[in-house]
């Protein structure tokens, strides 16, 4: 918040106070916890490991608010929580009409929140989630850098160090190209931070589309994002030399072919059946239809991929096959120890090559026929982990939409909500489509999004295992 | 065909030598096919089930056309095909528009691809496909009358014989008592094979809905619907006596739970937020608002769950609630070892409670927690297929309903129709809800409609393992 109190000073956009307030009061509500409470230097065990990590996010959503409330640039509280909650988890969801006449300050916050969220994400991700042994991720587990040890503490400090360099280094990175580019500083250095979080957020209320004339940006945009969703941890071994042993992790190179094949079926698609003159959003087409058609595929498709949700396109508008497409997308998610959501690659991978070898076990029953990952048998037990994340994601999808649909919201939106909000995409369909924002929610429809949001970021055990009365029985 | 030819002369329909022919022709054919092959005493091996059971029902539905095709009450091959699929696989989707200018002996021919599917599933799921190893479906193979011996041969036979008896007791009883309750003699015996089978084709354009003003109809049928979802083990079970032992059946249970909570929260819906008078269908209310409702919300959910399909009104116009809501339940599916489709309380029972152990062996890493069912704890393996049967149903819908999008259906059609053909529901949503029909499908869609009642009816695996290229290597 000082930070973001630094920007508005910068560009004298007449709330620096409002913002230095809110910096001020959550300095000083932090240092009231930390006066009244003792044995910080205690080692968590696995319960504390679940209590702190989600209602940590949680306390960070509600602080988060102050900037937007003692700026008046969203006065009601349930706006503000549900602009931060989308922040933090990188989801990128808005509920704002109007971005462009928010103050420099509040918006660098806003774009600050999806950046401080995916810092925390990938330290979660990549060493604190596999040692809860949730959902399969102990499967990269052994993969990250740093000692291996099964203490949380001496982990987190010497992974995150390596990890938030390369973080910030991407980001400085893509600042610097954007503005080369002909992007202003201030939007430059927003939508880098929005990319490598893969958050959403942009400072036009055109989203990226604002920069259909400037196909160079959005190329740009497209190589972080791709980035942004590949695993830290193999970005780290590039930057070490091991450039062969990143290429060949087995999550990438589907990752890979997934953006490939699906940016192929896109660009097809846009570029026979699409009509661009029937979206609301202006398409130039300054390299020709051919490009065209390739840039918003392979945009569109990397960004909900990522879920980061940037949009170039109204794809819901072109054709019936591409709401579906997104639609299936949506469930995708980038890689594992990335910052975006979903539900991931490498799980898909595992349950895809589960699902093959279950062909093979029908023919031969009594063969031992395990998932191999990266050379490596992987056990029964991840296998479960995952097999029952998946589940686990699509109840959770179903009973999303039905709460939406309570609200009279119909079948399409209802279905996309939940699905965009459980992911982290940002964009949702029907009502909350690519060019519209979440406005238009009501009240308890937004706190709804909002926990589903949260949910879907933690990786559903976190929280829902908050839940479950064992959790409190015996202690 | 006989059968219906007999139908076909008692109603004087003037169709009887078309279904005659019909039948003679299926005879010829059959025997053709019997004298040019040999070796019709041989045991089947693992292989050789899967290509009889999947290319069983192909020649199955294509010899069903005939009737249609001969008598010119569908002259489209494709129509007639689909109508054929949709009858043998107890789907129940239709492409006739009016149903009620169709002879009487086809009528019944159409109500009779839907008992002798039901026929056919019954079998196929307690006697073959455990022996296949398909889904997890080797859980209740222990439980199923008849020696238990691990070739094919006699234990079809001898557990047929008794399974049968009661289904044909049992549709007798609904035709006898529809009959009592006023309907006439030919209604009452094809509603009872179409429900039975849970089916859901009607000699009613307005399917049930046409008995709306005699609620004791609906009520029978209801009963039926229920009886058809059950596993007619249990049935059997209660037939000898040992009506505890049916009624403790974890899975049976678990299914009637649901009927009971889903048909609270859909009467409660539909009596506070209902607008009987904007749906097409007509309404009396015989005995008041509080019944109606009841009913209404007790016959679709135990319809849509057994997926029978029958329909008594249009819930997708009453609230957007009702329409993600039933959505929802067609990926539910009655019991195992009943005519239902969809993926079957059983296989959602062992996920909830494999995903309640996942919570738990998240906190307890090493503790051992089997999954338990009826007393029993369940193999690992018969875990991970149920787990790796959702993930391909789930694939297989997602993939579905991307098809269907080709033809620029639009979303909620698209989605409605993969998810009601693959479950064998029949009403989708939409364009192609419940008080619509199949018949606004394009021809391609139509063959992929029925290629998805084909897949979801023989549980996936049946059939898709013949695409897989190691089923035909190493003969």
């Amino acid at each position: 918040m000082l930070l973001a109190a630094l920007m508005s000073f910068i560009y004298k956009d007449g709330v620096t106070t409002n913002i230095l307030l809110s910096g001020i009061l959550v300095i000083i509500a932090g240092g009231i916890l930390m006066a009244t409470t003792k044995n910080h230097k205690k080692e968590l065990n696995k319960r504390e490991g679940y209590l702190v990590v989600s209602f940590g996010w949680i306390v960070m959503a509600l602080t988060g608010t102050l900037p937007y409330v003692l700026t008046d640039s969203i006065p009601s509280f349930t706006n503000a929580f549900f602009e931060t909650m989308s922040g933090y988890t990188t989801t990128g969801a808005s509920i704002l009409n109007d971005i462009e006449v928010i103050p420099k300050g509040v918006l660098f916050w806003r774009s600050l929140t999806h950046w401080i969220g995916g810092m925390g994400i990938i330290v979660l991700a990549i060493a604190i989630l596999p040692l809860l042994g949730i959902g399969g991720m102990q499967l990269f587990a052994a993969e990250a850098p740093g000692p291996n040890a099964d203490k949380l503490h001496p982990r987190i400090t010497d992974t995150a160090k390596r990890l938030w360099l390369i973080y910030f280094g991407y980001t400085a990175a893509e600042t610097i190209l954007l503005q080369v580019a002909g992007m202003s500083f201030f939007d430059a250095i927003n939508h880098s931070l929005c990319t490598l979080s893969t958050g959403g957020f942009s400072t036009k209320n055109a989203s990226v589309a604002y920069w259909n004339g400037q196909p160079v940006i959005q190329y740009i945009i497209i190589v972080f994002m791709f980035l942004a969703g590949t695993n830290f941890v193999l970005s780290y071994f590039a930057f070490k030399g091991k450039v062969q042993k990143a290429i060949r992790d087995e999550e990438f190179k589907l990752y890979f072919k997934f953006i490939a094949l699906f940016t192929i079926i896109a660009a097809l698609i846009i570029y026979f059946r699409a009509d661009f003159s029937i979206s609301s959003i202006d398409h130039p087409m300054i390299y020709g239809k051919a490009e065209a058609s390739i840039r918003h595929g392979l945009f569109q498709v990397i960004a909900i991929i990522t879920t980061t949700g940037f949009v170039t396109a109204d794809y819901t508008l072109w054709t019936p096959f591409l709401v579906v497409f997104f639609f299936g997308l949506m469930f995708l998610g980038g890689s594992a120890g990335s910052t975006s959501g979903g539900v991931k690659v490498v799980r898909h991978m595992i349950m895809i090559k589960n699902g093959f070898l279950e062909f093979k076990r029908a023919l031969h029953p009594n063969a031992v026929l395990p998932v191999r990952y990266n050379q490596k048998s992987v056990s029964g037990n991840i296998v479960f982990n995952i097999l029952g994340f998946f589940i686990l994601y699509m109840i959770s999808f179903i009973v999303g939409a039905l709460v939406f649909s309570m609200f009279q919201i119909d079948f399409e939106s209802s279905i996309g909500l939940s699905a965009s909000s459980l992911g982290n995409v940002g964009p949702a369909l029907g009502n909350f489509g690519p060019v519209n924002n979440y406005a238009a929610l009501p009240v308890l429809g937004k706190w709804w999004s909002a926990f589903l949001m949260l949910i879907g970021r933690l990786e559903l055990f976190t929280v829902l295992i908050l839940l479950t009365p064992f959790f409190w029985r015996n202690r």
